[in-house]
């Protein structure tokens, strides 16, 4: 999955079968430090996102599993709205220059 | 799914099973400020796109499942056509420098 | 689907189940201004495609199908042989500076 | 699959179906000299990867069969922690500037 | 599919169901001039490749399905050993401004 940032809406009338009733919100990719990162996707929700808030996006077939044998053409879904996040991003202390490394199993 | 401009179409008439009477429309992906977003991709169209229309694009396996059980060997299938969007790009007044974040529930 | 141009053939004689008596072509993706587009792929072919020719190539599980239930492990196929195009690159006269858009109905 | 580095945790109250009990960690994609290697990927795990170990990331839909028929809308799973890996960055003596390159059987 | 050169091994002892007795080796995409050509991907291998061999690799659910029915969650596989390739890297002489192309059908 990946993080973003729900930016906006997008409506259809003219469209595919399956695609009827769904809400489809744009998406803009982030990394966990807030910067933008990559393309705008177009998700389905079905969880309520508003736009601002920061979702979980899962995108090809994992996606369309949730409406079981139906057809719906979808290749992205909103799973989750973020409450918290915990992310340590610098490196740890470690042999960076070497090609071999060992986990100290624990 | 993505957000793409329908810049023409391809013919091919020496093709695999499955191929028959398909339009194939190509694809210039935009974001929603309308700039160009990547490498033309070629999707196959059922509900009457034209040139110069801004249309939703569906990839992978979820673009096939409306054939069913036929042979359909397509990877991307326009699934919209957009009448109209309402994005905000700002990003939102908020503690941009953080790592750790905590979404005021609601 | 991708529009590339056959750039040659690969050989291997060591390989998977379901992998013989497959033709696989080397693809430069391209875009329709002729312009190499990413790296090489490389694609079974059932349909005769020649080096110098243009195809369209699917990728991922829809390539697949045309195999039904033997295991073919291939993840790209020529789907078409491309006998011409028309493509309109330029964008439309529009509001381009919108960030809201309305598809004039009709 | 793809190498990472665990980087973080995230949470979610709000989600779809077959969400629920996940642990959803967050992976810095790295290379083999453990540079990092593109966009954070949040990826599901149940086999406890720590903050600050390497591990093997799978993503698609290959990530969601290991919950067999139940609706777990997932496109990324840890597989695995590694313990140690052993690679020869270096190009092998051959000849490199050919187009034609033919491996000598044995 | 794509092109790569083998250049080591991973090992993990911690790890999801399915992913025993698979051999991972660690791959770096290549082009066929043999310059690098994108990120490392781990792949198993049930061909016997060595190090410093080039293989063609297959990605997605395609490479999980010569596992058929057991629940084995890679998303890479090795599905050949390149024993020789012929590739014409030249454009061939053609009309390369057109944007509308035309092939001589025969």
């Amino acid at each position: 999955m990946f993080l973003g940032r729900v930016i906006g809406s997008v409506w259809a009338t003219q469209k595919e079968e399956g695609m009827d009733n769904l809400k489809l919100m744009v998406i803009q990719p982030i990394d966990f430090r807030n910067a933008d990162a990559g393309q705008h996707v177009i998700a389905a929700d079905r969880i309520g996102a508003g736009v601002g808030e920061k979702v979980i996006v899962s995108r090809g077939s994992p996606a369309r599993i949730l409406f079981g044998g139906r057809m719906v053409p979808i290749d992205a879904m909103i799973v989750g709205i973020v409450d918290s996040f915990d992310v340590m991003p610098e490196k740890p202390d470690e042999e960076e220059t070497a090609w071999k490394s060992s986990r100290s199993s624990g």
